[in-house]
């Protein structure tokens, strides 16, 4: 039996009916263009033929007798289509459709007896493509690493003939899966939480921390709707941008890429509470996940992964000009950040990137008294189109966890051409999500109109 | 609010991730002749546009911050759609995919944020043919009670108009709702549950009672892969045979028709652990709940359920010597349970007609010395075809729950015709739940030949 280390376990103990501790992910596929109408359903084939598992898809909490879990024993026993299901959508097979089903995949726990991880193919599509539901326990597999595994199962080859699953890649130089680490595929934050000496510690540094941030703050966060106790079941929305359109606002407006994403969230925010007469009358305050590199330094250890509060500005009617609040905010928290000691930074960036860290701190979660309202995170992707067993990745929507006091989460990526937008949100305290999505639409035109 | 009844308070806090507490069903519909290619999709939303509810069907568990259940709370914003959905199977659309999708229903905890109640329309059989599957909280109501409100939405009349769905039925003399009880829709079992003074003393006088009846047995039930710790997934398997073979066994023998559907269910286990060498020399006990009526007794309080301890002499190889033992073991303790105070058999009657209750008592869920091996349920069902907005009702599963030491069960109901067998067990202890089907057939084909 492999001990879990004591922050996995954390993510195993905190897990609820009302939260579950997975994070995830949908992509669509364009079949190729002499496909056979079954081609997803070969595809599903195939996927149960590769029945050799690396060990982190094997293990599962080791006692289940309603002993608390310190350990990951590896299953011998594997039902690999347990973990890798069929399903279809009824007609017609339209974004609505797909939507209801991911939401509801979303929502439903993992099943602890089993390796924490299942994979959905979703076929009857009305236009033809097929998509991926992905689903990791945070105890295996954080958001960032669970997107670059499924990544790593794709080529910019269409006509690779090589075919890769999650769960049998082989181990590369960045990220290499062991045996007896229960952070085989962590990223930075884990390792980085994983080193603190102590939870309590940390998060009295990473409250510290914070606290600097804040005062760069004209206010504290308000209550909004955003922040209170959340309920089990979720709703998911998801849309695409063309990255273009984002990067001609950047340029013209002399921003960052990031910035404008910011700016675009913001605007579908304040549209969105105003629409339901629940805008609060002080700013909004995001918390960003963010990398920073100095330009000088070519190390990858260089790089530091830092937590931003950023004022979104939702009190302003102007885009333009609560695109310049963003951008003062997010210069001026990057300095902050930057004055940081490594330790604190560490805290801080260790806390704010592990929602499960986040609830550790009470404060993080509060409702009264939110330090920030909802994070937006925009999670590396890759630039080049994609494919997979010779289908194209159309799009590939990040789903994250929402926690208590942060009913919804929006986490983006590029893929190729796109900017692909997946916001999570509980089902039950954020009724209509799926209205932010027009939201970010007309903020980006607004956006682009004042130009 | 309403004050939660003890008995349904019970089904709440018993409730965990490895055991849900809700039974189900699942119904297969053939369309009208002349329904239209989305004859399934229009009736759903005929559904949806039922917007008026039960008060049954609107109440939910009303602390949920952590607290225990103590009431229920009157939901004033029902989000029909999240409770009525659409599902679909994929290509081919045929049993396996069916299955595979109502074990994945079945396996999931309803969201305790809502109303604890979910109906599915599945499409995309390959027949033309759809299906419904039904899942409610024990809380809410028992399997037999449920059963018979899904009867209740359907009608003899295949040209019949009226559209009835079962969160709006008109109240009946025999299950009268009411607002103020959170017994409303239960059943016999329930209310005399709910009678009894006090639980301890319910568990003593049952188990007195099942003592009684383990004294008429040969042996006690032997330990078997039924009798373990459950996990949280669920397989579930269905079949229908024609009551005529059934009767025509039970005929030429001079036994019931439950003592048949016994016989067959025996043959069946044996089969089924013979395969996978885990046939155990002692003789198998289920436990079955009877209705016995006294035949001067027309007094519909004369309806006696009792549950009987019946030996399934799964240790003789030849089908009929194995039929005579059962109908002398039932006939044997159908006369123990006339023997016993009225006290014993209400308790002993509430206690197996329960899950809950058997959960109560642990020497029900034993797994070295379980005092029976598997629930053996034979539930009322309509002789006459029943149809659903012109829908003939093919079949009806019953799916009811698996405990800790009960990691299986069988309930069967007629439907028209046939005998509609739902199996249900634990995904992980009891692999391969499918193939008992065929040893039910091959169970029925012995006794047939052996006549």
């Amino acid at each position: 039996m492999e001990f879990v280390s004591p922050i996995d376990a954390l993510f195993l103990l905190a897990e609820s009916r009302e939260h579950p501790m997975h994070v995830g992910g949908l992509m669509l596929f364009e079949p190729p263009e002499d496909a056979a109408p079954d081609f997803a359903r070969r595809t599903y084939e195939k996927m149960l033929r590769e029945n050799s598992l690396h060990p982190t898809f094997r293990k599962r909490p080791a006692t289940w007798l309603g002993a608390p879990q310190f350990g990951w024993a590896q299953d011998a026993d594997i039902e690999l289509a347990y973990h890798v299901r069929r399903a279809a959508l009824p007609a017609p097979g339209g974004q609505q459709q797909l939507l209801d089903l991911a939401s509801r995949l979303h929502s439903s726990l993992l099943d602890r007896h089993r390796p924490l991880w299942e994979m959905h193919m979703i076929e009857g599509s009305g236009d033809g493509r097929f998509a991926l539901y992905t689903k990791m326990h945070h105890a295996l597999i954080d958001g960032v690493a669970g997107q670059r595994l499924i990544r790593r199962t794709m080529t910019e080859d269409a006509t690779s003939d090589e075919f890769r699953v999650p769960w049998n890649l082989p181990s590369t130089r960045t990220s290499r899966p062991s045996e007896t680490s229960g952070s085989a595929f962590g990223s930075t934050a884990r390792q980085l939480l994983a080193a603190a000496t102590s939870v309590p510690g940390l998060a009295r540094t990473a409250r510290d921390a914070l606290l600097r941030q804040q005062l760069t703050m004209p206010f504290s966060a308000p209550r909004t709707l955003f922040n209170v106790p959340i309920g089990g079941a979720r709703r998911v929305a998801v849309r695409s941008w063309p990255l273009e359109r984002v990067k001609q606002v950047a340029k013209s407006t002399g921003s960052t890429i990031n910035d404008v994403v910011l700016a675009m969230s913001a605007g579908a925010l304040r549209g969105f509470l105003m629409e339901r007469e629940a805008l609060p009358d002080k700013p909004m305050i995001a918390m960003v996940p963010l990398s920073l590199r100095d330009e000088d330094d070519n190390e990858p250890g260089g790089n530091k992964i830092c937590a931003i509060l950023c004022n979104l500005a939702t009190d302003l009617p102007d885009p333009l000009a609560r695109l310049e609040v963003i951008k003062g905010s997010m210069n001026r928290n990057k300095d902050v950040y930057r004055g940081l000691s490594n330790t604190q930074a560490m805290a801080l960036s260790a806390l704010t990137l592990s929602p499960i860290a986040m609830s550790l701190l009470p404060a993080l979660t509060s409702v009264t008294n939110p330090p920030f309202n909802i994070v937006i995170s925009n999670v590396p992707g890759a630039r080049e189109p994609l494919y997979w067993n010779g289908a194209r990745l159309d799009a590939g929507y990040p789903m994250s966890i929402p926690l208590d006091g942060q009913a919804a989460n929006i986490t983006l990526t590029t893929n190729g051409a796109n900017l692909d937008f997946g916001i999570v949100g509980c089902r039950r305290s954020v009724p209509h999500l799926d209205r932010i999505l027009g939201h970010l639409e007309n903020s980006l035109t607004a956006l682009e109109d004042s130009l």
